[in-house]
């Protein structure tokens, strides 16, 4: 039995955890080894070594931990603050709100800089406080990249800049869960202290490990950070690199090799064209929902993000309804829109190992959807608005020259 | 290093080998087996039994044989037919062309009735060809029910009755590879003497399984016929059947498996709603073409397939550019024009474990693709075609209500 | 690239992770699928249930974790305990080191009852501890039931009973990560507080799913427990129970589906059977180690693991050369001996989804190893000791019968 | 439901079909693909070129058969020979007995050398019979290289040297289906003009793939070769590889993918280290049955097979007994006796991806069983003598040094 069967293949297009390469799904088709013969150490020295460049970092150090973006989050919190230090965090939507919610109980004193869900994070008033901040009060500026909740994407050159222009010492922490792999990000250029992701957004491997990369500063923070941690202690790790054994504890060798085979495959593809690819699905998304007549929940296009677009439906119309019937129809998954804006927006995410053609089937979907709960939309036009932009700026596939 | 690799799932729309459901490749991703252990006969007696249903027959033998749709074809003639035996067989298009050339290859003194590629078997020939055959010189009628190439499904009901209403005794050998578990075929209401599909058609399974049914009228038929025959011989079979281990040669444990889960994932649609499918896939394929302006391979609606439709394009366009494009941009595989019509048609394969969406994400393809090579289409116009006729007949996954 | 490339199959025998069996390959080899989709809190709905009955406990509320055993000691501590509470624990060797370890590191005040390596917990300083405490200032007896660095099984019942004497509230605590699944553990019965195992061990899963179960009584501590934490917290799973949603953050698709395989096999098999299997595998080892000559590191029969046998080499050989040897040589991964036992021991693992031509092939493995070391084994005597007792001991199995 | 569960691995000691090592399971988990796309034939020409090397020849031409043995053999002499021609077939057990009644069957006047079963092939009858026919009736010379049934090894470069004393051109068409990619082959060098082996055998794929090279002397016969032939026809093959497009119809795709890794597997090995593991693994088999006091079938060295051995019972008991045990309590699959030696044969195939510790495995189960059936084996004795002589020549794992 089978929980999910449908006919064909399932089109899964929520923002993540996202569609898995079958090269991918082949290398991790094998039986548990003993991780600690010398095979499980000469494999993780090629994978730490390559998973700097996608953090685009040559100075950092990456941790690949068996857990989901929460506990990368509290990995990153934990091993660099104190209980009672101040960080300034944005709530902009659903994960920074429950990543601010960790920062809380953590015991962190979160300095909320709260945004319309739909905005991007306020960095004026990021500023402001760095400005009034002279004592320095503030450890962290925590922000996430791309807001999955709404589709928004922050800019993080300019908190990078802010922090300068200030000559602020805060450390820069930020969440890349649905950006890294993605969209352009560049750990070492922008001066980021801790980045993370999760396995199975950009990447498109199974959900199971957190993937931490701490810069020399957050490392140095690290030592002296008072925060309890014992599973996610970076110094646990950080000993057993030194012994050159790597792992403080069992990893999956299933997803060690699924991400040998991810990383080659962005490699292959090279990382610069995986990040245009995104930008081309993500426009051509953006385009659908405009010639449908609907609007972005993203208010502005500085912050539109090119792996979820959040579409915001009319009042009459519950977006709930919208997803339901995508996967009770179509075997579509879109996603929900969540806390404040649940009802109102759905979600397409478009990242990871995706390409035009499962894209335009999507929105053939949505529109057949939208038409069923009644929306007037004319069917063909968002596709066709894609297929007019992809037409001209969809590249050869390389190897098939 | 994969020869395939491009980025995203590619779409496979050419008219066999089909996309394989998951589940499939799960069953069929373990380790060989003792063929000669108990569990192997056990399993092929359920297999024997269940495979009857999908050609629509209480009193067929089924012959599981380890080769392609060709030896599957061969497996019949030789099994019934004796050289120099005269047979009546339609020549259509590739496929019908091929099995003819089979034909007489064997040794068979072959009745040819030709039509235009595009137009069905010509049973009116076959009438007065019967009608003339008052002794019965006639041994079989050999026909193929969907012919791939220009995606043209010729009429059995009415084959069985022309042979009744001569009272002819020939045989009735049918070539369903390309319609078998896709369209409607019966062949216990429709007196067929030996049907045969391939593993890689509508059942969604790996090339390697020739899957050959015969009636008794045909098995008694296989004891006097004097092809020399030994690999493909039914009376191997029928004798290891008698001694209940089945199988006079090595099965393929991993097919014998994926026919299970494949066998399974039909029943648990119902077989019915599986053709109903076809038809619906068929029908959008239908209406996208005409809203592309363009034609139709097959020229009459009586012959029109729901497994394959093959499109005619202008004179000015060489339909193979069509499809090489797909293929090289955006990981897409269509079916070629052969032979008579190579430059002249694409085809579109509908048919296996196949979605609405995957459908509609192939049409934009296509819609793009025409626009490249230089045929005015009208974006959009095939995809929301297609939307308006599924938007409206296209029902709940059943297990998802 | 394999890193682990030899002819034929690994040996897999040390404890954990242990061999996976192919049908829970086949289950986790599948495409994400959307976790807020309907069929993820069906499919969790009946793993919860069937989950309980490893552990023998139908009041018990389990988690599964994305994590490993090392976070899932964590999440039955933190959630339990307030910092400066004092537990019990026992040290017997590296992974009750370990424990204790995050024990005092979390910032309990443990109270370490420290034994011989290769001796189990000392219960009479537990009786003596208790019989001392009438305040109650113990809050937690921590215990590892098997220790898989010496092959050592704890006596629980006795635990329980030492407690009951003392009517002692404290709460038991208990690591099963190498004996859950295969070791006779009775949750209700012996009234354990929480248990934990990791999916790579017993349950023959790949790493990466920490499993805990809670009773009412350790729930109850739940509420109050001052530890902070926020990725282990009890309370954010329970709320989503509550909801029916099951998730607060991404599981892993795979993991689920190999879990629900997992428990398949093991209700197909019958829990009691895979304990004796076990037991019977246990005892085929000690034969063989007995007629090599050389000691288990368990200095006492009641203590005897049948997950594990640590075997004591003469001083004169390093018995890391031994799990040298066998990797290099023969594709067998034995366990290292770890800490204090370094080069004094080596393991046998004979845990999980294992049969006794598996370990007989090892045991043949090890005779050529010792012989290479120059320890002067009796070629065959160890696989004669162990096959004079399977033979008389080995059930048919249940479905071939 | 699985036909075949039982706890742990599934022991496969039958000659075939064998061990499919986990890289190939992972390299064919993967869905269709068109085949008639640019990778089909990019991928095809490295196969075709790479597979000579396993009939050591550069100037084969090889087929790569959707079949089993069975129509690899018929592919061999259809090709070669027409009806009513004269062929000397060496009868020694059932393979090649199946094989001389297929040559029957196909017309050919078969001049049978029958020897004992247990012997080789009498080669002295063939230095007569090719004496004699000074008139060169003789068309061709049929010999199975390793007798599967028997486990007897037949003296190819002997042949040879007999056709080459009487300048006799006789075609040499050799069965090499449980010896090449195991046995010492060398087509060139012997002058083989047909050669053909199974995929399910040495290369240890799934069945499926029947593999046939043909030297330039058999190619120039199949231009004349008047047996009737069309799926086994290699003239069709040979205009697609003219044409540059390889496959006169579908091939499993997943076939080549598993033939591609199953001969990268092959080289990394070393194809002459592939043939010492199995004269290592024959070998050791050997020296367990002697220790056992049992006979080996094959009645002189000479004829040992380094692929399977058959392993005479006494009288009073029924060797397929052993068979039955080995399935229903040890998870074993054993060779049954066949034919003549029924009941008085039980078979130990050691061929494909295997090594020394799954064969001691093996060898500890056969004495268990041996034990329960009455025979009075002293148990470990068997294993001791295999691992005595492994234990001496078993090298080093190269990747592992």
């Amino acid at each position: 039995m089978d929980y999910f069967y449908g006919p064909g293949r399932n089109h899964l297009f929520v923002p993540g955890p996202v569609n898995i390469p079958e090269s991918v799904l082949r290398a991790m088709n094998r039986n548990n080894e003993d991780y600690r013969s010398p095979a499980v150490p000469a494999m993780t020295k090629t994978l730490l070594e390559d998973v700097k460049k996608i953090f685009k970092t040559t100075s950092g150090t990456p941790f690949l931990i068996p857990t989901t973006g929460t506990g990368a989050w509290e990995s990153a919190l934990t091993n660099t603050l104190s209980p009672g230090d101040r960080t300034v965090s944005f709530l902009i939507g659903q994960f920074s709100l429950l990543w601010i919610d960790q920062q809380k109980r953590l015991g962190f004193n979160v300095d909320v800089v709260e945004s319309d869900w739909g905005q991007g994070a306020n960095l004026d008033i990021l500023a402001s406080k760095l400005a009034e901040d002279t004592a320095h009060t503030i450890k962290a500026v925590c922000i996430v990249h791309n807001e999955t909740a709404t589709g928004v994407t922050n800019n993080l050159a300019k908190v990078r800049k802010i922090l300068d222009d200030y000559r602020h010492p805060a450390l820069f922490l930020v969440d890349g869960v649905s950006s890294i792999c993605a969209l352009d990000f560049r750990m070492d250029e922008w001066g980021v202290d801790v980045a993370l992701t999760g396995s199975q957004k950009a990447l498109s491997l199974p959900t199971g490990m957190g993937i931490v990369c701490a810069s020399p500063k957050a490392l140095e923070a690290s030592e002296t950070a008072k925060s309890v941690r014992v599973f996610f202690d970076w110094k646990d790790y950080l000993k057993f690199y030194k012994l050159g054994t790597y792992w403080p504890y069992t990893p999956s060798i299933q997803l060690l090799y699924g991400l040998r085979e991810a990383l080659d495959l962005l490699f292959e593809e090279g990382l610069d064209n995986v990040i245009a690819r995104h930008a081309r699905l993500g426009n051509a998304t953006r385009l659908a929902v405009e010639a449908w007549g609907l609007k972005n929940c993203t208010q502005k296009e500085e912050w539109f993000s090119d792996t979820v677009t959040a579409v915001l439906v009319p009042p009459y119309i519950d977006s709930a309804e919208i997803v339901r019937r995508g996967w009770k129809r179509y075997n579509l998954s879109l996603g929900l829109g969540l806390n404040k804006v649940a009802g109102k927006v759905f979600r397409i995410g478009h990242l990871g190992n995706l390409n035009e053609l499962q894209l335009l089937g999507c929105l053939a979907g949505v529109e057949m959807i939208l038409k069923d709960v009644g929306y007037p939309v004319k069917l063909g036009s968002g596709v066709a608005a894609a297929c007019a932009y992809l037409q001209n700026s969809t590249p050869l596939i390389a190897s098939r020259i």
